[in-house]
Protein backbone atom coordinates (compact mmCIF):
# COMPACT_ATOMS: atom_id res chain seq x y z
CA UNK A 1 0.00 0.00 0.00
CA UNK A 2 1.38 3.45 -0.89
CA UNK A 3 1.96 6.09 1.89
CA UNK A 4 -0.45 8.71 1.70
CA UNK A 5 1.11 11.68 0.44
CA UNK A 6 1.12 15.17 2.27
CA UNK A 7 -0.86 16.99 -0.60
CA UNK A 8 -3.51 14.67 0.15
CA UNK A 9 -3.41 15.92 3.82
CA UNK A 10 -5.06 19.14 4.79
CA UNK A 11 -5.29 19.06 8.68
CA UNK A 12 -3.28 17.24 11.47
CA UNK A 13 -4.92 16.95 14.94
CA UNK A 14 -2.22 16.40 17.50
CA UNK A 15 -3.27 13.89 20.70
CA UNK A 16 -1.33 16.60 23.86
CA UNK A 17 -1.78 14.10 27.17
CA UNK A 18 1.66 12.22 26.23
CA UNK A 19 2.25 13.27 22.95
CA UNK A 20 2.61 16.86 22.98
CA UNK A 21 3.58 17.65 26.14
CA UNK A 22 5.12 15.31 29.61
CA UNK A 23 2.03 14.82 31.35
CA UNK A 24 3.84 12.50 34.02
CA UNK A 25 6.75 14.36 34.66
CA UNK A 26 5.30 17.21 34.28
CA UNK A 27 2.69 17.01 37.12
CA UNK A 28 5.23 14.72 39.57
CA UNK A 29 7.62 17.99 39.77
CA UNK A 30 4.42 19.69 40.36
CA UNK A 31 3.66 17.19 43.23
CA UNK A 32 6.85 17.06 44.24
CA UNK A 33 6.84 20.91 44.90
CA UNK A 34 3.51 20.76 46.65
CA UNK A 35 4.55 18.17 49.01
CA UNK A 36 7.70 20.21 49.99
CA UNK A 37 5.12 23.13 50.74
CA UNK A 38 3.64 20.76 53.43
CA UNK A 39 5.96 18.97 55.02
CA UNK A 40 4.80 15.72 53.15
CA UNK A 41 8.15 15.03 52.27
CA UNK A 42 7.73 11.38 52.69
CA UNK A 43 5.13 10.63 49.96
CA UNK A 44 6.98 9.39 46.83
CA UNK A 45 5.91 12.67 44.13
CA UNK A 46 6.37 10.35 40.90
CA UNK A 47 4.20 7.32 42.71
CA UNK A 48 1.78 10.29 43.45
CA UNK A 49 1.86 11.89 40.23
CA UNK A 50 1.15 8.60 38.73
CA UNK A 51 -1.80 7.67 40.65
CA UNK A 52 -3.38 10.68 39.91
CA UNK A 53 -2.93 10.35 35.71
CA UNK A 54 -3.88 6.43 36.42
CA UNK A 55 -7.15 7.50 37.66
CA UNK A 56 -7.54 9.75 34.69
CA UNK A 57 -9.08 7.21 32.15
CA UNK A 58 -11.49 5.00 34.31
CA UNK A 59 -12.91 8.31 35.25
CA UNK A 60 -14.21 9.85 32.68
CA UNK A 61 -15.30 6.32 31.30
CA UNK A 62 -18.67 7.14 32.97
CA UNK A 63 -18.70 10.08 30.75
CA UNK A 64 -17.63 8.43 27.52
CA UNK A 65 -20.50 5.52 28.41
CA UNK A 66 -23.50 8.38 28.82
CA UNK A 67 -23.85 7.65 32.60
CA UNK A 68 -22.73 10.98 33.78
CA UNK A 69 -22.88 14.48 32.24
CA UNK A 70 -20.17 16.07 30.51
CA UNK A 71 -17.57 17.50 33.14
CA UNK A 72 -14.25 19.24 31.95
CA UNK A 73 -10.82 17.72 33.47
CA UNK A 74 -10.57 20.36 35.94
CA UNK A 75 -13.38 18.87 37.80
CA UNK A 76 -12.36 15.15 36.96
CA UNK A 77 -8.74 16.35 38.16
CA UNK A 78 -10.19 17.77 41.16
CA UNK A 79 -11.71 14.32 42.29
CA UNK A 80 -8.72 12.16 41.15
CA UNK A 81 -6.80 14.77 43.42
CA UNK A 82 -8.65 14.39 46.79
CA UNK A 83 -9.25 10.63 46.12
CA UNK A 84 -5.67 10.60 45.63
CA UNK A 85 -4.80 12.32 48.93
CA UNK A 86 -6.99 10.05 50.93
CA UNK A 87 -4.98 7.15 49.26
CA UNK A 88 -1.53 8.59 50.39
CA UNK A 89 -3.25 9.06 54.38
CA UNK A 90 -2.92 12.80 53.15
CA UNK A 91 -5.94 13.95 55.14
CA UNK A 92 -7.42 16.69 52.42
CA UNK A 93 -8.08 19.23 55.68
CA UNK A 94 -4.43 19.95 55.62
CA UNK A 95 -4.91 21.82 52.49
CA UNK A 96 -6.89 24.61 51.62
CA UNK A 97 -9.37 24.40 48.66
CA UNK A 98 -6.95 27.76 47.15
CA UNK A 99 -3.69 25.37 47.36
CA UNK A 100 -5.40 22.54 45.94
CA UNK A 101 -6.53 24.73 42.84
CA UNK A 102 -3.07 25.78 42.02
CA UNK A 103 -2.31 22.43 42.18
CA UNK A 104 -4.79 21.17 39.85
CA UNK A 105 -4.08 23.61 37.67
CA UNK A 106 -0.70 22.04 37.24
CA UNK A 107 -2.66 20.31 34.09
CA UNK A 108 -2.75 23.79 32.76
CA UNK A 109 1.19 23.71 32.47
CA UNK A 110 2.20 20.75 31.32
CA UNK A 111 5.69 20.63 29.70
CA UNK A 112 6.04 19.93 25.99
CA UNK A 113 8.28 17.39 25.30
CA UNK A 114 11.58 19.29 23.47
CA UNK A 115 10.80 18.89 20.25
CA UNK A 116 7.01 20.05 20.39
CA UNK A 117 6.94 23.58 19.37
CA UNK A 118 9.72 23.83 17.10
CA UNK A 119 7.67 20.50 15.03
CA UNK A 120 4.46 22.00 15.97
CA UNK A 121 5.70 25.18 13.87
CA UNK A 122 7.16 23.13 11.04
CA UNK A 123 4.27 21.48 10.19
CA UNK A 124 2.10 24.04 10.65
CA UNK A 125 4.09 25.96 7.65
CA UNK A 126 1.93 23.14 5.15
CA UNK A 127 -0.95 22.07 7.43
CA UNK A 128 -3.31 23.17 9.59
CA UNK A 129 -2.35 22.17 13.22
CA UNK A 130 -4.84 21.42 16.06
CA UNK A 131 -4.90 19.78 19.38
CA UNK A 132 -7.53 17.07 19.80
CA UNK A 133 -7.61 16.28 23.44
CA UNK A 134 -9.05 15.38 26.41
CA UNK A 135 -8.14 18.23 28.31
CA UNK A 136 -10.80 21.29 27.40
CA UNK A 137 -10.32 24.50 25.54
CA UNK A 138 -9.01 26.46 28.56
CA UNK A 139 -6.90 23.67 29.84
CA UNK A 140 -5.33 24.05 25.95
CA UNK A 141 -5.40 27.37 25.29
CA UNK A 142 -3.39 28.31 29.15
CA UNK A 143 -1.00 25.40 27.66
CA UNK A 144 -0.35 26.67 24.30
CA UNK A 145 0.64 30.23 25.36
CA UNK A 146 2.52 28.64 28.88
CA UNK A 147 4.38 26.48 26.09
CA UNK A 148 4.40 28.45 23.14
CA UNK A 149 2.68 25.73 20.83
CA UNK A 150 1.42 27.56 17.68
CA UNK A 151 -1.57 25.89 17.06
CA UNK A 152 -4.01 27.35 14.30
CA UNK A 153 -7.32 25.95 16.33
CA UNK A 154 -7.91 24.44 19.67
CA UNK A 155 -10.57 21.72 20.02
CA UNK A 156 -11.04 20.28 23.82
CA UNK A 157 -13.25 17.79 24.39
CA UNK A 158 -15.69 20.29 25.81
CA UNK A 159 -16.03 21.62 21.87
CA UNK A 160 -18.01 18.03 21.32
CA UNK A 161 -18.46 17.52 24.61
CA UNK A 162 -17.21 14.12 24.15
CA UNK A 163 -13.79 12.08 25.32
CA UNK A 164 -11.79 10.17 22.75
CA UNK A 165 -12.01 7.64 21.71
CA UNK A 166 -15.57 8.13 21.19
CA UNK A 167 -16.01 8.79 17.67
CA UNK A 168 -17.91 12.09 17.64
CA UNK A 169 -14.74 13.65 18.86
CA UNK A 170 -13.10 13.02 15.82
CA UNK A 171 -15.81 13.75 13.48
CA UNK A 172 -16.56 17.18 15.05
CA UNK A 173 -13.79 18.31 15.02
CA UNK A 174 -13.32 17.66 11.12
CA UNK A 175 -16.65 19.28 10.53
CA UNK A 176 -15.91 21.87 12.30
CA UNK A 177 -12.57 22.03 9.69
CA UNK A 178 -14.85 21.32 6.70
CA UNK A 179 -12.99 18.35 6.62
CA UNK A 180 -12.63 14.90 4.93
CA UNK A 181 -11.79 12.59 7.56
CA UNK A 182 -9.44 10.71 4.86
CA UNK A 183 -7.40 14.55 4.63
CA UNK A 184 -7.06 14.60 8.62
CA UNK A 185 -4.35 13.06 10.28
CA UNK A 186 -3.94 12.12 13.63
CA UNK A 187 -0.91 12.18 15.79
CA UNK A 188 -0.48 10.57 18.84
CA UNK A 189 1.77 8.20 21.22
CA UNK A 190 -1.28 5.97 21.84
CA UNK A 191 -2.76 3.41 19.91
CA UNK A 192 -6.22 3.50 21.10
CA UNK A 193 -6.49 6.68 20.03
CA UNK A 194 -4.90 6.16 16.60
CA UNK A 195 -7.36 3.08 16.36
CA UNK A 196 -10.26 5.23 16.65
CA UNK A 197 -9.37 7.71 14.79
CA UNK A 198 -8.93 4.97 11.72
CA UNK A 199 -12.14 4.16 12.44
CA UNK A 200 -13.56 7.51 11.68
CA UNK A 201 -11.51 7.40 8.36
CA UNK A 202 -9.01 9.16 9.36
CA UNK A 203 -5.36 8.72 8.46
CA UNK A 204 -3.20 8.16 11.46
CA UNK A 205 0.92 9.31 12.77
CA UNK A 206 2.14 7.67 15.88
CA UNK A 207 4.93 9.49 17.58
CA UNK A 208 7.25 7.29 19.77
CA UNK A 209 7.02 8.82 23.71
CA UNK A 210 8.69 6.65 26.53
CA UNK A 211 6.76 6.79 29.38
CA UNK A 212 4.12 8.79 27.40
CA UNK A 213 1.44 5.98 28.08
CA UNK A 214 -1.32 6.55 30.70
CA UNK A 215 -0.44 3.90 33.40
CA UNK A 216 -3.62 2.48 33.22
CA UNK A 217 -3.13 1.78 29.81
CA UNK A 218 0.37 0.34 30.34
CA UNK A 219 1.59 -2.34 28.17
CA UNK A 220 -0.30 -1.42 25.22
CA UNK A 221 1.95 -1.19 21.72
CA UNK A 222 0.30 -1.08 18.78
CA UNK A 223 2.53 -2.62 15.29
CA UNK A 224 4.82 -0.15 13.71
CA UNK A 225 3.51 -0.90 10.35
CA UNK A 226 -0.20 -0.19 11.28
CA UNK A 227 0.15 3.39 10.71
CA UNK A 228 0.29 5.45 8.12
CA UNK A 229 3.32 7.57 9.38
CA UNK A 230 5.80 6.57 12.55
CA UNK A 231 8.21 8.90 14.22
CA UNK A 232 10.78 9.28 16.96
CA UNK A 233 9.79 13.16 17.54
CA UNK A 234 7.22 15.95 15.74
CA UNK A 235 9.99 16.77 14.17
CA UNK A 236 10.76 13.78 12.84
CA UNK A 237 7.33 13.32 11.49
CA UNK A 238 8.05 17.30 9.65
CA UNK A 239 10.75 15.57 7.83
CA UNK A 240 9.28 12.04 6.85
CA UNK A 241 5.97 14.40 5.31
CA UNK A 242 8.11 16.63 3.88
CA UNK A 243 9.98 13.87 1.78
CA UNK A 244 6.62 12.92 0.58
CA UNK A 245 5.52 16.07 -0.78
CA UNK B 1 -18.16 55.28 36.23
CA UNK B 2 -14.61 54.19 36.87
CA UNK B 3 -13.08 52.08 33.65
CA UNK B 4 -12.66 48.74 33.71
CA UNK B 5 -8.91 47.51 34.41
CA UNK B 6 -6.81 45.46 32.24
CA UNK B 7 -6.14 43.26 35.39
CA UNK B 8 -9.99 42.38 35.62
CA UNK B 9 -9.98 41.12 32.01
CA UNK B 10 -8.63 37.77 30.98
CA UNK B 11 -10.26 37.41 27.23
CA UNK B 12 -10.52 39.90 24.52
CA UNK B 13 -13.32 38.52 21.78
CA UNK B 14 -12.59 40.04 18.42
CA UNK B 15 -15.35 40.70 15.68
CA UNK B 16 -13.78 39.97 12.45
CA UNK B 17 -15.65 40.95 9.61
CA UNK B 18 -15.40 44.79 9.43
CA UNK B 19 -13.18 44.68 13.01
CA UNK B 20 -10.15 42.68 11.94
CA UNK B 21 -10.53 42.83 8.49
CA UNK B 22 -11.64 44.78 5.74
CA UNK B 23 -14.67 42.74 3.81
CA UNK B 24 -15.67 45.48 1.79
CA UNK B 25 -12.29 46.04 -0.22
CA UNK B 26 -11.05 42.59 0.36
CA UNK B 27 -14.54 41.54 -1.88
CA UNK B 28 -14.55 44.19 -4.06
CA UNK B 29 -10.83 43.47 -5.19
CA UNK B 30 -11.50 39.68 -5.67
CA UNK B 31 -14.53 40.80 -7.62
CA UNK B 32 -13.19 42.86 -9.51
CA UNK B 33 -10.60 40.56 -11.08
CA UNK B 34 -12.76 38.00 -11.52
CA UNK B 35 -15.04 40.41 -13.09
CA UNK B 36 -12.10 41.33 -15.73
CA UNK B 37 -11.40 37.46 -16.10
CA UNK B 38 -14.76 37.10 -17.45
CA UNK B 39 -14.87 40.22 -19.70
CA UNK B 40 -17.60 42.10 -17.79
CA UNK B 41 -15.69 44.98 -16.81
CA UNK B 42 -19.10 47.15 -17.18
CA UNK B 43 -20.22 45.49 -13.93
CA UNK B 44 -19.31 48.06 -11.33
CA UNK B 45 -17.18 45.79 -8.88
CA UNK B 46 -17.11 48.21 -5.24
CA UNK B 47 -21.49 48.38 -5.92
CA UNK B 48 -21.71 44.08 -6.69
CA UNK B 49 -19.33 43.85 -3.65
CA UNK B 50 -21.73 46.47 -1.82
CA UNK B 51 -24.19 43.75 -3.37
CA UNK B 52 -22.96 40.63 -1.91
CA UNK B 53 -21.64 41.78 1.51
CA UNK B 54 -25.15 43.61 2.00
CA UNK B 55 -27.27 40.72 1.37
CA UNK B 56 -25.26 38.69 4.30
CA UNK B 57 -27.45 40.07 7.35
CA UNK B 58 -31.25 39.01 6.10
CA UNK B 59 -30.10 36.15 4.44
CA UNK B 60 -28.85 34.95 8.20
CA UNK B 61 -32.13 35.96 9.92
CA UNK B 62 -33.72 32.88 9.16
CA UNK B 63 -30.89 31.01 10.98
CA UNK B 64 -30.95 33.80 14.14
CA UNK B 65 -34.76 33.21 13.83
CA UNK B 66 -34.76 29.66 14.19
CA UNK B 67 -36.77 29.10 11.02
CA UNK B 68 -33.83 27.63 8.91
CA UNK B 69 -31.20 25.18 10.20
CA UNK B 70 -27.12 26.15 10.79
CA UNK B 71 -25.66 26.86 7.36
CA UNK B 72 -22.40 28.62 7.25
CA UNK B 73 -20.97 31.38 5.85
CA UNK B 74 -19.55 29.29 2.77
CA UNK B 75 -23.37 28.50 1.89
CA UNK B 76 -25.02 31.60 2.59
CA UNK B 77 -21.96 33.62 0.71
CA UNK B 78 -22.93 31.28 -2.09
CA UNK B 79 -26.28 31.99 -2.49
CA UNK B 80 -25.95 35.69 -2.04
CA UNK B 81 -23.18 35.61 -4.60
CA UNK B 82 -26.00 33.50 -7.35
CA UNK B 83 -28.24 36.01 -6.50
CA UNK B 84 -25.51 39.12 -6.89
CA UNK B 85 -25.21 37.96 -10.41
CA UNK B 86 -28.50 37.93 -11.37
CA UNK B 87 -29.05 41.35 -10.01
CA UNK B 88 -26.07 42.69 -12.45
CA UNK B 89 -27.42 40.40 -15.23
CA UNK B 90 -24.75 38.23 -15.38
CA UNK B 91 -26.13 34.63 -16.45
CA UNK B 92 -25.20 32.05 -13.80
CA UNK B 93 -24.55 30.06 -16.91
CA UNK B 94 -21.47 32.30 -17.85
CA UNK B 95 -19.23 30.90 -14.88
CA UNK B 96 -18.49 26.97 -14.03
CA UNK B 97 -19.13 25.78 -10.24
CA UNK B 98 -15.71 25.61 -9.54
CA UNK B 99 -14.62 29.70 -10.79
CA UNK B 100 -17.68 30.31 -8.13
CA UNK B 101 -16.48 28.66 -5.33
CA UNK B 102 -13.27 30.17 -6.12
CA UNK B 103 -14.74 33.52 -5.98
CA UNK B 104 -16.90 32.73 -2.99
CA UNK B 105 -13.27 31.57 -1.03
CA UNK B 106 -12.48 35.28 -1.50
CA UNK B 107 -14.04 35.55 1.62
CA UNK B 108 -11.50 32.87 3.40
CA UNK B 109 -8.85 35.71 2.33
CA UNK B 110 -9.98 39.16 3.17
CA UNK B 111 -7.47 41.13 4.07
CA UNK B 112 -6.69 42.26 7.50
CA UNK B 113 -6.20 46.52 8.46
CA UNK B 114 -2.66 47.14 8.79
CA UNK B 115 -2.62 47.31 12.41
CA UNK B 116 -4.74 44.20 12.74
CA UNK B 117 -1.65 41.49 12.99
CA UNK B 118 0.30 43.57 14.98
CA UNK B 119 -2.19 44.59 17.60
CA UNK B 120 -3.55 41.47 18.32
CA UNK B 121 -0.18 40.08 18.80
CA UNK B 122 0.28 42.97 21.56
CA UNK B 123 -2.88 42.11 23.04
CA UNK B 124 -1.81 38.51 23.60
CA UNK B 125 0.81 39.24 25.50
CA UNK B 126 -1.49 39.97 28.23
CA UNK B 127 -4.82 38.82 27.28
CA UNK B 128 -6.23 35.07 25.80
CA UNK B 129 -7.01 36.55 22.00
CA UNK B 130 -9.97 35.05 19.72
CA UNK B 131 -12.54 35.97 17.21
CA UNK B 132 -15.91 35.82 18.31
CA UNK B 133 -17.46 35.60 14.57
CA UNK B 134 -20.37 35.02 12.44
CA UNK B 135 -17.66 33.53 10.13
CA UNK B 136 -17.20 29.77 10.37
CA UNK B 137 -13.83 27.77 11.94
CA UNK B 138 -12.72 26.90 8.99
CA UNK B 139 -12.93 30.79 7.37
CA UNK B 140 -11.69 32.07 10.41
CA UNK B 141 -8.50 29.60 10.00
CA UNK B 142 -7.91 29.73 6.54
CA UNK B 143 -8.12 33.91 7.07
CA UNK B 144 -5.54 33.84 9.95
CA UNK B 145 -2.93 31.52 8.36
CA UNK B 146 -3.15 33.80 5.46
CA UNK B 147 -3.26 37.33 7.28
CA UNK B 148 -0.99 36.24 10.42
CA UNK B 149 -3.23 37.06 13.19
CA UNK B 150 -1.89 35.02 16.41
CA UNK B 151 -5.44 33.78 17.73
CA UNK B 152 -5.18 31.79 20.70
CA UNK B 153 -8.09 30.03 19.78
CA UNK B 154 -10.85 30.33 17.50
CA UNK B 155 -15.02 30.68 17.55
CA UNK B 156 -16.56 30.67 14.50
CA UNK B 157 -20.53 30.36 14.44
CA UNK B 158 -20.36 26.86 13.79
CA UNK B 159 -19.16 26.23 17.34
CA UNK B 160 -22.35 27.23 19.05
CA UNK B 161 -24.26 26.99 15.53
CA UNK B 162 -25.58 30.70 16.91
CA UNK B 163 -25.18 33.62 14.56
CA UNK B 164 -24.33 36.95 16.78
CA UNK B 165 -26.35 39.05 18.21
CA UNK B 166 -28.14 35.65 19.32
CA UNK B 167 -26.78 35.47 23.08
CA UNK B 168 -25.32 32.26 22.87
CA UNK B 169 -23.00 32.77 20.03
CA UNK B 170 -21.20 34.84 23.19
CA UNK B 171 -22.11 33.05 26.48
CA UNK B 172 -20.49 29.78 25.18
CA UNK B 173 -17.58 30.99 24.17
CA UNK B 174 -17.52 32.41 27.25
CA UNK B 175 -18.44 28.88 28.37
CA UNK B 176 -15.26 27.68 26.48
CA UNK B 177 -12.51 30.12 28.05
CA UNK B 178 -13.85 29.27 31.10
CA UNK B 179 -14.03 32.73 32.31
CA UNK B 180 -17.33 34.62 33.39
CA UNK B 181 -18.85 36.91 31.13
CA UNK B 182 -17.78 40.29 33.36
CA UNK B 183 -14.07 39.15 32.86
CA UNK B 184 -14.24 38.81 28.82
CA UNK B 185 -14.37 41.80 26.24
CA UNK B 186 -16.07 42.52 22.91
CA UNK B 187 -13.58 44.26 20.65
CA UNK B 188 -16.21 45.34 17.45
CA UNK B 189 -16.69 48.04 15.08
CA UNK B 190 -20.05 47.25 15.01
CA UNK B 191 -22.83 49.04 17.79
CA UNK B 192 -25.51 46.34 17.60
CA UNK B 193 -22.90 43.52 18.12
CA UNK B 194 -21.01 45.38 21.43
CA UNK B 195 -24.84 45.92 22.85
CA UNK B 196 -25.42 42.39 22.50
CA UNK B 197 -22.26 41.40 24.26
CA UNK B 198 -22.92 43.88 27.26
CA UNK B 199 -26.72 42.26 27.09
CA UNK B 200 -24.68 38.91 28.06
CA UNK B 201 -22.29 40.82 30.75
CA UNK B 202 -19.24 41.10 28.48
CA UNK B 203 -17.03 44.64 28.83
CA UNK B 204 -16.78 46.20 25.28
CA UNK B 205 -14.26 48.00 22.80
CA UNK B 206 -15.35 50.17 20.20
CA UNK B 207 -12.93 50.05 17.29
CA UNK B 208 -13.46 53.23 14.71
CA UNK B 209 -13.65 51.62 11.56
CA UNK B 210 -14.49 53.81 8.60
CA UNK B 211 -16.50 52.21 5.67
CA UNK B 212 -15.98 48.72 7.81
CA UNK B 213 -20.03 48.76 8.63
CA UNK B 214 -22.52 46.22 6.73
CA UNK B 215 -24.24 48.40 4.67
CA UNK B 216 -27.40 46.77 5.60
CA UNK B 217 -27.11 48.53 9.31
CA UNK B 218 -25.45 51.79 7.37
CA UNK B 219 -25.91 54.89 9.78
CA UNK B 220 -25.92 52.86 13.42
CA UNK B 221 -23.58 54.83 15.02
CA UNK B 222 -23.14 54.27 19.13
CA UNK B 223 -22.42 56.92 21.44
CA UNK B 224 -18.52 56.97 22.24
CA UNK B 225 -19.68 57.12 25.83
CA UNK B 226 -21.15 53.77 26.01
CA UNK B 227 -18.26 51.63 25.93
CA UNK B 228 -15.71 50.34 28.45
CA UNK B 229 -13.21 51.47 25.98
CA UNK B 230 -13.04 53.33 22.30
CA UNK B 231 -10.33 53.27 20.23
CA UNK B 232 -9.37 53.93 16.19
CA UNK B 233 -7.19 50.51 15.54
CA UNK B 234 -6.53 47.93 17.85
CA UNK B 235 -2.43 49.07 18.47
CA UNK B 236 -4.34 52.32 20.14
CA UNK B 237 -6.61 49.49 22.00
CA UNK B 238 -3.54 47.53 23.00
CA UNK B 239 -2.13 50.98 24.39
CA UNK B 240 -4.98 52.67 26.26
CA UNK B 241 -5.06 48.58 28.00
CA UNK B 242 -1.67 48.87 29.09
CA UNK B 243 -2.58 52.22 30.55
CA UNK B 244 -4.90 50.77 32.56
CA UNK B 245 -2.36 47.90 34.00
Amino acid sequence: MEPVRAADIEVLFFDVLGTVVDWRGSIADEVAAFLRRHEAPHVDAHAFADAWVGRYDAAIEPIRAGQRAFASLDTINMENLQACLAQFDLAPSRFSRSELETLNLAWHRLQPWPDSAAGIAQLKQRFIVAPLSDGHTRLLVDMARHAGLPWDMVFGADVSRSYKPTPDAYLRACELLDVPAQRAMLVAAHGYDLDAARSCGLRTAYVLREHAADPAKAGYRGAPEKWDYQAGSLTELAQLLARTA
